[in-house]
């Protein structure tokens, strides 16, 4: 395995948004605040992790849809805490051509209350439940921090499901297969690792009994929250009516659940982590480009044989199905033209040169590993199927390699702080993740300059020892929760 | 081949209407006027006609973008005829939270003017160009027509194209790309007929110097418009300082095309198209189940026996890839299965009945033929493979042969006017399709009740006579148009 401190990233902030730039990821000049333009080599990667999504969550009985963008008024006001939550937040349509609307209409920031209004009409008996429903949307928020393209925009781009079901537990039971489709995506296949949280009672989705929630972690040490899962119980169907009539003809209110997926996000988790000193890492089955051929030009009688077998080994790749381009710019060095594609993110480079020729090989450069090794040309085809194998295990491994060594065990509130200074995730026991620890979470953010206690674990069972206090109040331990800054 | 008069639906708008609801495709419950909610029976469709038209996009070199759904008045007030064209329908965002915004913002209608805002930073050279993009969009318009699910609403599901390119004749080579396109997506692929036309001057798109369209015909002989291509010339460019430095190091404006392919009114468009008195017909490849497996119920000691064989042969077909279903419901006919699963579209259904398997056969019947016939057990995987392969070509045939059927060359006004009474279209000489000929165009329109000139063909010289006349004035006749109501 590559050593990882050669390439390590210095400045996190610096790196991403020169990356952005550079790699033509996003633009921000386009001419609203807050709002981002995002370019065809972010695009393709996401709109194939869209389809990944799709596929998944179709496997496990979803069933899409396509609700409208707008939400009447009068549907968002009808639940309190949803309503404070969002409020704020939400951009309202007040007019068409040149005339005012009676009651105005949300760019849907959520789409709860549009589902809930329809999931009324559709839902009669018990047999109609579990009733889980998704779409691909755009939502709008107007957030107030700062703008970083794929991580915080007033526009993202996301996957949100919404399901119903017959009993709290069956919808409780609903957190767990997000969890595991979590699982098969962010991490089997986008190599990004995450803890799935329960989040504290103090941060819960407005409206939601219980929010739960993947933070991954970021080079610099950042926890990054991405999609998140909200037990509603029985607040959203008892608002907008939304019940069933069961075995025994008893009318019974469904209880709810949601999951979103943001897809934008994701992609910005993924750059995050899988980044390094030369730039972008994408995963092989997601690149625009998944091998660059860069001819080496020297003498002019050897350039055409140069070009010829660059042209043969791009064709024969295309025919296999990879994503192929030859990067053919006389204008640029060698060392140009490698250290933009690295840059990229571009997973395989195939040097063609002269000499390479005379000797029967290529030069491969692979950037899971960093590595720069000879092919006999015979073998191309091989080795570039074994690396398209391997490449996402070896960027997964780095990256929960990366994961576990910023997280740090801690029993003092000294520690604490010390690791949270550190650019690191404590570990940690605290009295209580509901109300009543809220104090305690409150000390510790403003002790910390903004040290989150992001919950429990929810993929195992993480008790502190019979005897663990509390870091902050002493009083005895009930969990073990994670604290961290978020991005 | 199945004579198509004892399927052949009598009420068009009333069957439309119909299926729409029996069909669960979509439900105009939602409490927004003009607003629709899609689902699941139609999305899973729509979303695969999203995957095939965005894998057709990037083999033609078209590159993907994200523009936000907000576009500033600033922008849209910029071209003139654009303006005057959509500002009607516009939505205007003016508040967020309890605050007004300083400008207000367009939900867009279309795209053009956040393409070319972004296109004046990304052209420098004519090495950029051509510069081929799209976007999958939500666009709204403020469209004051009853709503037509599928076919019209005032938010709709496109993908849109914005090229632009070195010269005028770039531009207008793009048309026939776009034609390329549609002839594989919507025949093709969706067994679609059309003809591609150049529309003539008075009815092109706001700020376009020339709009070509593709029409299908649906079964009530209306024309429905289905993608259309764009020629804007320098229009946008020249608004938005969109220029390069060309080979001569000299400064120009490019030209620019767009492309909107409709997918959610193509999905309206094929279910029309391909609908018979039974109900839906969806293609093999995009339907959501496209086998339901039968059990035939008699007596008990039967059942065991059929429900095992029902089992068997779903779990094969599951292996091999097909979306396949089980209708046990055994408090219904056979008849009443067989009518919903018919009616709903499945392309296959395979009975299986306890006389059937003493025979070791089982009953298919496939709703491209709408044929029922003995199938033997060993032999089901190869006929459903024999019944993909052939099913949308059938489908294609069939509507290719009513959309000749529906056509019909007529050489004088009161013909004109005959056809297009008894609801069909008409091939007719006409003296021009440029500003000329709209006197022409609108007397036919008044005379007709609302028979529109669509324009001439691109997919091949279609000229008149030597000695032809306009229909209306009496001119020599400079093309053939075709003329029919709109849907």
């Amino acid at each position: 395995m590559v050593s990882s401190e050669e390439y390590k990233i210095e400045d996190f902030n610096e790196w991403f948004n020169d990356i952005i730039f550079k790699a033509e990821l996003a633009d921000q000049r386009y001419n609203i605040k807050g709002f981002v333009v995002f370019r065809p080599w972010s695009v393709y990667s996401i709109s194939l992790m869209f389809r990944l999504y799709e596929d998944k969550l179709n496997d496990t009985g979803h069933q899409q849809v396509i609700m409208p963008t707008l939400i009447p008024e009068e549907n968002f006001l009808k639940e309190a805490e949803h309503v404070e939550g969002f409020t704020p937040e939400v951009f309202w349509v007040t007019e068409h051509g040149s005339e005012k609307f009676e009651n105005k209409y949300a760019l849907r920031p959520t789409s709860e209350t549009a589902f809930y209004f329809m999931f009324k009409y559709w839902l009669q008996s018990y047999k109609d439940l579990p009733m889980k429903t998704y779409q691909r949307a755009n939502v709008f928020r107007y957030d107030s921090k700062a703008t970083k393209p794929f991580i915080r925009g007033r526009e993202f781009y996301w996957y949100e499901t919404h399901n119903i079901f017959e009993t709290i537990e069956d919808a409780e039971e609903q957190v767990l297969e997000d969890m595991q489709i979590t699982e098969e995506m962010l991490h089997i296949a986008f190599g990004i690792p995450f803890i799935f949280f329960k989040r504290p009672q103090w941060d819960k989705f407005p409206g939601a009994i219980n929010t739960f929630a993947a933070d991954a972690i970021i080079p610099n040490g950042r926890v990054l929250q991405l999609p998140s899962t909200h037990v509603l119980g029985d607040k959203f169907t008892k608002t907008f009516d939304v019940k069933f009539k069961d075995k025994d003809e008893e009318v019974k209110y469904a209880y709810g659940t949601c999951y979103g997926p943001a897809i934008s996000r994701i992609y910005g988790g993924m750059i995050c982590v899988h980044g390094d000193k030369l730039g972008l890492r994408l995963p092989f089955d997601l690149a625009p480009i998944q091998v660059i051929i860069t001819p080496l030009y020297f003498k002019d009688e050897d350039n055409e044989k140069v070009e010829k077998l660059s042209i043969e080994i791009a064709e024969n790749l295309d025919k296999l199905g990879y994503k192929v381009k030859i990067d053919d710019q006389k204008e640029k060095t060698p060392k140009e033209r490698f250290t933009f594609y690295e840059m990229k993110g571009v997973p395989v480079r195939i040097e063609i040169g002269p000499k390479d020729i005379f000797e029967g090989v290529a030069t491969f450069f692979r950037r899971d590993l960093n590595e720069k090794y000879k092919v006999y040309l015979a073998d191309i085809y091989d080795e570039i199927k074994k690396i398209k194998e391997e490449f996402i295990t070896n960027l997964r491994e780095q990256a929960d390699m990366a994961f576990e060594e910023k997280i740090v065990t801690v029993t003092t509130y000294d520690d604490l702080k010390e690791v949270i200074e550190s650019d690191q995730v404590a570990r940690v026991p605290l009295c209580s993740i509901d109300m009543d620890g809220k104090a305690c979470a409150d000390d510790i953010k403003a002790d910390t300059k903004g040290g989150e206690v992001r919950g429990t674990r929810m993929d195992y069972e993480d008790v502190p020892d019979e005897e663990a206090i509390c870091v902050v109040c002493g009083k005895k331990a009930d969990c073990m929760v994670y604290v961290g800054k978020s991005y």
